[in-house]
C-alpha cells in the first residue's frame, strides 16, 4: 500500500547489510520526517563518498588521495607491514593506538569455492613492496576462520622466499571472555600460543 | 584515520534510528563497494521520496497525491474509520488483509510532558470527517501504552458527542505468546477483554 517512492527507499535500505524489512521501514519513515536539507545532505554525502574514495596505490587501503595518509606518514615505522583482509581492520588496529607500522590490504581471503583464488587478492603489489623496500617484519593479521587460516598459510609460504621475519597476531580467549563459553578451537589455539610469564 | 567522505557517511547512517556506530561503518563500506549507478539510484530515491511524499488531505496518511489510495478507493467501506497513531500502523493493518474500512492518522499520542497536547494532533479533520460523512463506527487503534491509553480515553470522550459506535482493538496475550512471560498489565487486560465462546 505505501506509496511508490516510499517502497523504493524501504527497498534501498533493506538491501544494506544487517537491515531487515522492519528496520528499513522504520528508517524510511524517519527519512520522511527529516528536513529537505538533511535529506539532501545525506544523499549528496553518499555520492561524494563514492566519487572521492579510491584505493591507495601502495597499500590498497581506501583513500581520497593517490596515496593514503598512513603510507604518506613519514613518522610511521617503514620496516613493518601488517597484512589485513579489509580496510575496516585497519580502523580497528588504529583505534588501539598500539601499532606504528604500515599496512597492506589484501582485499579478501582465499576461498576457491567462492571463486576467490590468490590472483584475485592484492598480492602482487605486496611482493613488490617487500622486494623493493627495507622491510624487516611482516605481521599476518587475517581473521582466524577457516578461509583465513588457509590464506595465512599461503602467505607464510609465499613470504618465506624473502628475508623478512613473518609473524601472526595471537588467537585465544578474548579479553573479558570466559573459557567456559569459548569454543574448543579457540581454547586449543590459546593453549598452543601460551607464553612464559 | 578513515577518509573524510567516509566519516561523513558513517555519521549519516549512525544518525538513523537503530543503527549504531558499528553497523553504520559496515553499511558505509558496503556503499563503497556498490557501483556508481547503484549509489546514485540510492541517493536519488531518498531525495525523490522526500520531495514526492505529502500527507493525504483527508486522512493524514502519507501519499504522493492530494488524496491517498485508500481514501480514493471506492470499494472500501466508507462507514468505518480506524484511528491510528502513525502511517506505519496502516501498513501493519493492511498487511493482515482483514480491514476494509478507511483510516485516520493522528500523527502521535497525547504526551503533555513532551509538549504533545491534543491541538498538535490531526483531530480537527477527524471531527469534520465524522460530522460530514455517514460514519457508523470509529475503531480506536492507538498503541496500548501509557500515553496511548490517555489518548484513547480522550478520543472516546470526544467522539461520544457523535452518533457513532466507538470501539477499541483488543489487548491481550499475543498469538504464540506465553502467559507465564506476559506482564500483569497485559494479563489483566486479557482477562477484562475475555469473550464468550
Amino acid at each position: 500500500m505505501a506509496t511508490e517512492s516510499l517502497e523504493k527507499i524501504i527497498d534501498e535500505f533493506n538491501r544494506l547489510p544487517g537491515i531487515g524489512k522492519k528496520s528499513a521501514t522504520r528508517i524510511a519513515f524517519h527519512i520522511l520526517n527529516l528536513s529537505d536539507e538533511e535529506v539532501k545532505r545525506f544523499a549528496i554525502s553518499l555520492m561524494e563518498a563514492k566519487k572521492n574514495i579510491k584505493k591507495c596505490s601502495i597499500c590498497g587501503d581506501l583513500s581520497e588521495h593517490e596515496i593514503c595518509d598512513i603510507c604518506n606518514n613519514l613518522s610511521r615505522d617503514e620496516e613493518t607491514i601488517c597484512i589485513v583482509e579489509d580496510s575496516r581492520d585497519i580502523i580497528s588496529f588504529e583505534r588501539t593506538g598500539k601499532y606504528r607500522g604500515k599496512y597492506h590490504v589484501l582485499g579478501g581471503k582465499i576461498a576457491p569455492l567462492k571463486g576467490i583464488t590468490p590472483d584475485k587478492l592484492n598480492l602482487e603489489s605486496l611482493l613488490k613492496r617487500i622486494a623493493n623496500n627495507p622491510i624487516k617484519e611482516v605481521i599476518i593479521a587475517i581473521n582466524p576462520d577457516l578461509e583465513g587460516e588457509t590464506t595465512s598459510l599461503y602467505l607464510t609460504r609465499l613470504l618465506k622466499h624473502f628475508d623478512v621475519k613473518i609473524t601472526r597476531i595471537a588467537s585465544g580467549i578474548p579479553m573479558g571472555g570466559n573459557i567456559e563459553y569459548a569454543d574448543s578451537a579457540t581454547i586449543s589455539r590459546a593453549l598452543e600460543g601460551r607464553q612464559e610469564v
